[in-house]
C-alpha cells in the first residue's frame, strides 16, 4: 500500500508541470471514456446497489449510491465545466523589488497529493479528481466500502484516460482496500500526502481530524441561522426563510434556526408560521415564540445545537441584534449566517461581528456553495480558518512559492 | 488551565475588531513598559541564567537565553518596526457580482487564537506576540522552562500595557506551567486554539505535529543547496557560497551542500576550497570531488541529509542540472534552494522543477527571511504547503471570509 502511495507522490512533479491544455485534454478524454464505459459503470453500480439492499442501507444512502445514465451524463457535464475554468497554476501573484536589489515574486503552485475521504457518492471519484487534476494535484480517492464497485469502475476509466494521454496513472489513485486500518495508516503518511479532505458526516470528519498527522480541511456541520432584524422587509425575510429551509433541507447550507427581533415578532411570526406550515415544516420555538404562536413545540438547547437536515426549524425571539450575534456565537458552526435588514449599519455590524465563513445580507443561505459564489466548482468547504475558510474552489487547492532573482547579491 | 485558554478564545472577537490605531497604541505602550521594566526583566533573566548554569546548559543555549539592555532595546526596535507595518485586517481582497445578482466580497480577517511553542529565546514573547496583535490574533506563548522567569517578566509587561489600553489581558497569555502534560492537553483543544506555530529543533516540531489535533505550521529543518551551473559566473558563485555558508552558519537559511556541474568542476572546485579553507570551513565531498580536491573528507548519504548548522559543507559534482534537481528532491527540506547561472533557460527549469518554498537565482540563500523578502517581519517559516509556504509575515496570520450582499435573491 505504502508503495502505491509513494508512486502517487512521485507523480506530483509531473502533475504540477502539466499545461492547461494537457490537463484539459485529459479531462476531455475522461469525458469520452465515461461515455464509452457507461454500461460497465452501471453494472458495477448494480452490484453496490444489490449489496446495499442486502445490508438494508437507508433509502437516502441508497439514493446517494445510485448511478443512472443521467447521473453519468451529469458527471460528464461537470468535467466540461471544469475544463472551462481558469487554470490557476503558474500565476504570478506578486512581483516587487526590495532595497537589497533582489526581485521577489510569488507564484501559484499545486499543494501536492490530496487524499479525499468520502462516503457513498460515486460522483466524487469524477468531480473531486477533476478539480485536483485541473489544479495540478494528484489525488487519492478513498470512498466507502458501499460504493467500492462503482468507484473501481470509475478508477478504471481514469486509468484508460491517463494512459491515452501518456500520463502517469498514479495521478488518480482509487484505494480498493476500504479497511479502517488502511485509512489509519494513510493518515500518518505525512511524507507522501499533503492534505486530507474528508467529506461526509460529522463522525467521519472528527475521526479523520483526531487521527491524522496530515493537515485536514474541516467542516463538521452546517448549522445556519437567518436573523430578521426589526428593520427587515417582511416579504424578503419570508422568501429567504422558505428558500433556505425548504428548497433542499438535507444540505449543509440549509437553515436550521430563525432568529427574530422582538420589535417585529408579534407581527412577523404568524406570517412565518403560515408559510412554514404550508410547506409541512415542523416548528420548535423559544418561550417568547410559544407565547405568540399556537401549536408549536418548545425548543431546547439541544434543538438549537442540532443540524436537522429535515423539514424542521427552531425559532428564537431576540431582544437585539447583539443578542442574535451572541446566539450565533454560541450555536453557529462557522458556516453561513444571514441577516435580513434594510439598515446598513446593522448589516455592517452583523458582517463584522459574526464569525462565519460566509456572512450574508438579504440573500439566501443556499447561495453558500462554490458554484453559486463564482468559484466554478467546489472540492469542499472549510469551517476552520487555516488555509481556506468557506467553499473551496481551484485556488484553494494551490499555494504560492517565493521566487527570488538577483545579480549576485549577498546579505550583509 | 482550560479556563484560561477559553478566556483567550473569548478575547478573539475584540482582538479582531481592533483598529490599526488601537493596535499600534498597544504596541507603543508595550514599547514604553519594556523601557520602564528593563531592570525587572534583567533580574528575572538573571535567575534563568543561574538555573541554566547549574543545569550546565550548552553555551549556545545560554547565549539564546541571555537578555541584556541592548537585547531589550532590540525588542523595542522590533515593536517600532511592527507598528510601521501595514495592517492587513479588513482589506477587501475580491469584489464581484455573479449572474444571480448577488455581490460577493472576500474580506481579510484574523485566524483566531495562535499557540506559539518555543524554546529558549525570550524575545519571542515580544516579537511573535506583537505580530499576532498587529494581525488581530490573541496569542498563547508557551516557552521552555529554561526561560520561564524571563517570559513571566515579559508577560507582566504585556499585562500592564493591555490594562493601560483598557484591553482584555487574555489577548496575550503566557503559560507558566511548562510541564509536557499541559502542552499535550493544549494540543487537543481545537475548540479554543486555531493554529499552532512551533519554533525550535526538529524534535520539538515533530513532537508537536505528531500530538496536535490543531493545525500546525511545520518547519522541520533548513537543508539548503547552492547549485553552480556550467554557465555560472565563478566570482558570483564563490560570493554566494561564502555568504550562504559562513555569514551565520547556525540558522536555517545557511547552506549545507554545494552542487557543482561536472563541466566546471575541475576549474571551479579549487577556488571553492581556497575560499572555504580561508574561513575554516570543513569540506566533505563525493568521490568526484575527492578526485579533484586533496585533503577533504568523504561525504556519505547521511552527510547529505544533515543540517550541520556549523562551519562544515558537503560538495557533490553532478552530471547535469537535472541531476542537481534530483539530488535536491532526495535531500532537500523544501526550504530554500539556489542556482547560480547566466543561462535563463536553466534558471527557469530550476525555478519550475525545484520543490521548495523559496527558489533563488543568483542571490544568497541568506535572503530567505521574512524581513529580507519584504514581509516586514516573520512569525515563522512553513515548509509544508498548506496555509502558507515559506517565510510567514502578517498576511500569513490572516484568512478571508466571504461576504454576500443581495436584495432578496433566492436560489432556484
Amino acid at each position: 500500500m505504502k508503495n502505491n502511495i509513494l508512486k502517487v507522490k512521485k507523480s506530483a512533479k509531473a502533475a504540477a508541470l502539466l499545461s492547461n491544455d494537457e490537463k484539459n485534454s485529459l479531462l476531455k478524454e475522461m469525458h469520452h471514456v465515461l461515455g464509452t464505459h457507461t454500461e460497465k459503470i452501471l453494472e458495477a453500480n448494480q452490484k453496490d446497489m444489490e449489496n446495499g439492499k442486502s445490508k438494508h442501507l437507508k433509502a437516502s444512502m441508497m439514493d446517494r449510491l445510485l448511478l443512472t445514465p443521467e447521473r453519468i451524463k451529469s458527471m460528464q457535464d461537470s468535467l466540461s465545466q471544469i475544463i472551462e475554468l481558469h487554470d490557476p497554476i503558474g500565476e504570478i501573484t506578486e512581483d516587487y523589488r526590495v532595497d537589497s536589489g533582489i526581485q521577489i515574486q510569488k507564484k501559484r503552485i499545486p499543494i501536492g497529493v490530496i487524499l479525499m475521504i468520502y462516503e457513498a457518492r460515486p460522483n466524487v471519484a469524477v468531480e473531486a479528481a477533476s478539480l485536483c487534476i485541473k489544479s495540478g494535484n494528484p489525488i487519492i480517492l478513498r470512498g466507502g466500502s458501499d460504493a467500492i464497485h462503482s468507484n473501481m469502475a470509475i478508477a478504471n476509466c481514469w486509468d484508460i484516460a491517463l494512459q491515452k494521454c501518456n500520463l502517469n496513472t498514479s495521478m488518480v489513485y482509487v484505494v480498493e482496500n476500504t479497511d479502517r486500518k488502511v485509512l489509519d495508516d494513510m493518515l500518518l503518511w505525512d511524507d507522501c500526502i499533503d492534505l486530507v479532505i474528508p467529506r461526509g458526516g460529522e463522525g467521519l470528519i472528527r475521526y479523520v481530524v483526531n487521527n491524522s498527522r496530515i493537515p485536514v480541511i474541516q467542516h463538521y456541520k452546517g448549522l445556519c441561522h437567518l436573523y430578521i432584524d426589526d428593520e427587515a422587509n417582511f416579504e424578503m425575510g419570508l422568501n429567504l426563510l422558505i428558500n433556505g429551509k425548504v428548497s433542499r433541507p438535507g444540505v449543509c447550507n440549509a437553515l436550521e434556526t430563525l432568529l427574530v427581533h422582538k420589535g417585529i415578532a408579534k407581527e412577523f411570526l404568524p406570517l412565518v408560521q403560515q408559510r412554514l406550515l404550508a410547506k409541512q415544516v415542523i416548528i420548535k420555538g423559544c418561550n417568547k415564540t410559544g407565547a405568540i404562536l399556537k401549536g408549536i413545540q418548545p425548543a431546547s438547547e439541544d434543538d438549537f445545537s442540532t443540524e436537522y437536515l429535515d423539514l424542521m426549524i427552531n425559532i428564537k425571539v431576540v431582544n437585539s441584534l447583539d443578542e442574535a450575534i451572541l446566539h450565533i456565537d454560541n450555536f453557529g458552526s462557522h458556516h453561513t449566517e444571514v441577516i435580513v435588514t434594510e439598515n446598513l449599519q446593522n448589516a455592517e455590524r452583523f458582517i463584522n461581528n459574526v464569525d462565519a465563513a460566509v456572512v450574508m445580507v438579504n440573500a439566501s443561505s443556499r447561495f453558500s456553495d462554490g458554484g453559486e459564489l463564482g468559484l466554478g466548482a467546489e472540492i469542499g468547504i472549510s469551517t476552520s480558518k487555516v488555509h481556506s475558510y468557506g467553499p473551496m474552489g481551484l485556488k484553494a487547492l494551490t499555494t504560492e512559492k517565493f521566487i527570488v532573482k538577483g545579480t549576485g547579491q549577498v546579505r550583509s
